[in-house]
């Protein structure tokens, strides 16, 4: 089985790091490949940038369509992911979507853990389209105070806070670009950390084989 | 004051019928004017539609956000809507948007009337998103039997299903095309029938005078 | 084009400094006019005021009926406003439901800035009741160490905590005494203040036109 | 223990048929009176019906304060309940919520007969208000062909679509003046049916006791 | 009329405890007996301990149903109640259900009062369950700071808070444990404060005349 | 890895049908195995059977937590699933959330296709528990004039009149007696068809593979 993580953005580091994730998972059991799109934005942050993204995604999908059994949008707003699926006979899977709805699965309730304070009323949009704001409690990014200490230190200030002031069950990491960090949280707070491309490859392999 | 009205699609005649509504309603109290969005497909109808409409739109309102005062989106899936409103120091008004804020004034419910069964998807899930959900009773398009009728006839048939059937007290226009028959419908089934273009003019021309 | 505003109390103070607010925003556009109510309160505070103003304004409608081409109800627990919608044939536009609405085109989330915290269950009541209550991020009033400053610098408080920590993203003025405070925070704080009074007058004059 | 029962309408035959029901159902437990408001309608059926009952029923309850332990409003608007409720110091109850209060405990669902179509937009407000919509399924009146049966037989036609198409698991007689019907329909159908001045009486007598 | 107060746990001390507080209640009007549920658990805290308790509890209501007008199920997170429901021909009412309801007709808002934290979710799951979280303002129990404080003070500070800061209109003990409560606190803070038992008592009783 | 399929009954012949499924879909890459649970009924229909099953579900369970790496729970009322989930340190899944969830992934609305109309209340309070009434349009089974036709051809009416009325465009099944319809229905109908053990396997194996 052939597995296709479409990355939104333009960007090789981000591309070949999700790649990475994927690939530690998979194992032999899927091949996966990623592939950045051309003509979008180097990082997907506003609704301009999803906009921006949209025709080259769609172009890389054409392209692609015959060549694999699924395909994963990686970016965690789920850019143009609605279009991609009416486009496509296989099945399409965003890592939003993905990592939310396996929240919804393992607790009452989840955290989502971003990276900027503007991001969130993106993220509430999409998760209230998924009708997933009655397990939501929060969506946390680290506050100014935090950026001086290690990336690391950061979210699990945030993943603290998450769960035991909002009473999260489970945390959902926000961003393709913090992949890794689910295993370091969730050894320290002995909540499930879920991360996005490792979600949507469980639907994704498993949808293609139905 | 000078108000633009982008119109996503790149057809000529559908800008021009636009441009007529406005400048009917507007007289001189407001200066309009309609533009359509180049590269962008001749008629919005799915989501790869309004994917492909986002650069056109952008570019459009970038090149036109000095020498007007206020924008319209002119398609009732009011798409792009929120990355222009980003982009602008303006008021921008979708008129998907504007016409069915204005029915949740005029009654405790409203039925939106559109063109084809299969966009209804879409316009429940930006209903569901503007959070207009406890006010809608139902959205019908003609159904393939009246095809054969004159376009009056048919929307006067379905019109008169969401008032009696489904208990409308407001019937919303969804798509601009349609552009003309609130009049008619209004007259005879004694009930406010709302079109979009007109009441993004409102809400348009009233905000930009604050 | 003519707009009576009714003024649900029997304060001539307040008549007279809506009316004011009114034509200032009006100019020469429409010819606007604001009358207290016979026989009610002097303040609208409580459900008994409410029950106590309502014949005062029935009677009012029924008398002008004729001579105006738009009603504004000027209470921002928009008393009555079912029953006067019911008994003209002219719009009826209450600042309440007005200025919510407003709000919800131009942001995700809105935060009410009230007099006092005993009004807050009310208009919760009136927020629900428009389903808008997925706008609503807070309901704020001055609390009672804020009493000894100005008028100003009391909203100016609330309404920096609205913004900052409840994240509102427009504010709306939930009383029509607080008119005049919309422009003094707006150019403080940078995000839209809704005066109900002009809201309402963008509804009701673009409604009597069509 | 006295329990004071305000008709909200000025009918003496409504009066006197409220009391005959409660003094059925309470028997000796219970001390009832019924009394109807001076200078309202006749009937209450429109907004504009229940803002001219208010002043009347706040003096009602003002004068009767002293002399009974609870209250009861008969009409199935629960009109001005929440002023009476702040006016009084002993427990005042609606009709409307006590009987849809007690159907929520019944059943997973339920049905609310009513005697007009008109009344629907009232009643659906309400329920909203009391967030019981969860468990509604349908707001039924007589339809017009059946108006030439008896008014038992169009109760129970009515009765039964809300039982068998609706799935009503409990049936709400939604008006004070269908009093008596709850046995009947009860009988022939096998689902509760819930009269609201006997539910109101139950939770105002218990209420009372504490 | 005979009432039997079901419950579920197997312990002696809280049988005997719960009848006191029905009987205080009840005096002569209705003859109430408390009756613990054989090879339950000693306390019901968990859902393994639910689940433990069903079998006891079915063969206690099939023992009894004869001898019986109505029945109560005297745990917070109302176990079994729909199974003892429909294998009853007599009314069965849970004291959550019953004690949530009632703070429903008493307030627009009402707080839980619960022994431990850990029992949140379990009572969350049963509100949303009977649609009442449009209601819930919060569900707190004392923090561990307040644990060496005498057991009145602990819910008095945990209620104060759920006054002043949740705004809580009502409060409503979450555990048949907390019997007695009720009168300390209600006296204490001026809102009213609801135990199960009384409220469940006021229900089945009502429900048994009908 | 090994996943145990725990069938909440004690048919031996269900419990080899499910066992056959699981074998079906899972092939080499799982080992599988499907075990009835002693002491519980012999089908599970009601809420009293959900009670009698849950002592031999977690005995069940407890016996073998050391030998599986994940369980799964193969009736789609989902019984007991939040113990088993609190006494498991594995991945615990149920068939009912597995196959509606996944369903919420493929499309916009699903239809849930169930056996018998007595079921529907308890699936409603199941599918609202898990916040998935957004995505529900209709919870269908055979009427009773279908009884004499074949089962599949039962089902082939049921989902087409869900796929064409109530606009599904995914069909869950509802019953893991329903096991092998999926391949049936979504040949000829072209929609999703999901089975709730094979979701169940998705889930359960990704998630033990984290």
């Amino acid at each position: 089985m052939r597995i296709l993580i479409i990355n939104p953005n333009s960007s090789y580091e981000m591309t070949q790091a999700i790649q990475k994730v994927a690939k530690d998972y998979a194992k032999d059991s899927v091949e996966v490949a990623c592939k950045g799109t051309p003509g979008a934005p180097v990082f997907i942050e506003t609704y301009e940038d999803i906009a921006k993204a949209g025709q080259g995604m769609i172009q890389l999908l054409r392209k692609n369509e015959q060549d694999f059994d699924a395909f994963i949008v990686a970016c965690h707003y789920d850019p143009h992911l609605g279009v991609l699926k009416k486009l496509s006979h296989k099945p399409v899977v965003g890592i939003g979507q993905a990592s939310m709805i396996m929240a919804s699965l393992l607790g009452h309730s989840f955290s989502l853990i971003t990276t900027d304070e503007h991001s969130i009323p993106i993220h509430e949009e999409l998760i209230r389209k998924y009708h997933l704001d009655g397990y939501l409690v929060s969506i946390r990014a680290p506050w100014p105070q935090l950026k001086e200490t290690s990336e690391h230190e950061q979210y699990m200030k945030v993943a603290q806070v998450a769960v035991s002031k909002d009473r999260a069950e489970v945390l959902v990491l926000g961003c393709a670009g913090l992949a890794g960090l689910d295993k370091y949280l969730q050894q320290r707070l002995g909540v499930p950390v879920l991360d996005g491309i490792i979600c949507a490859l469980i639907f994704a392999s498993g949808l293609a084989r139905i």
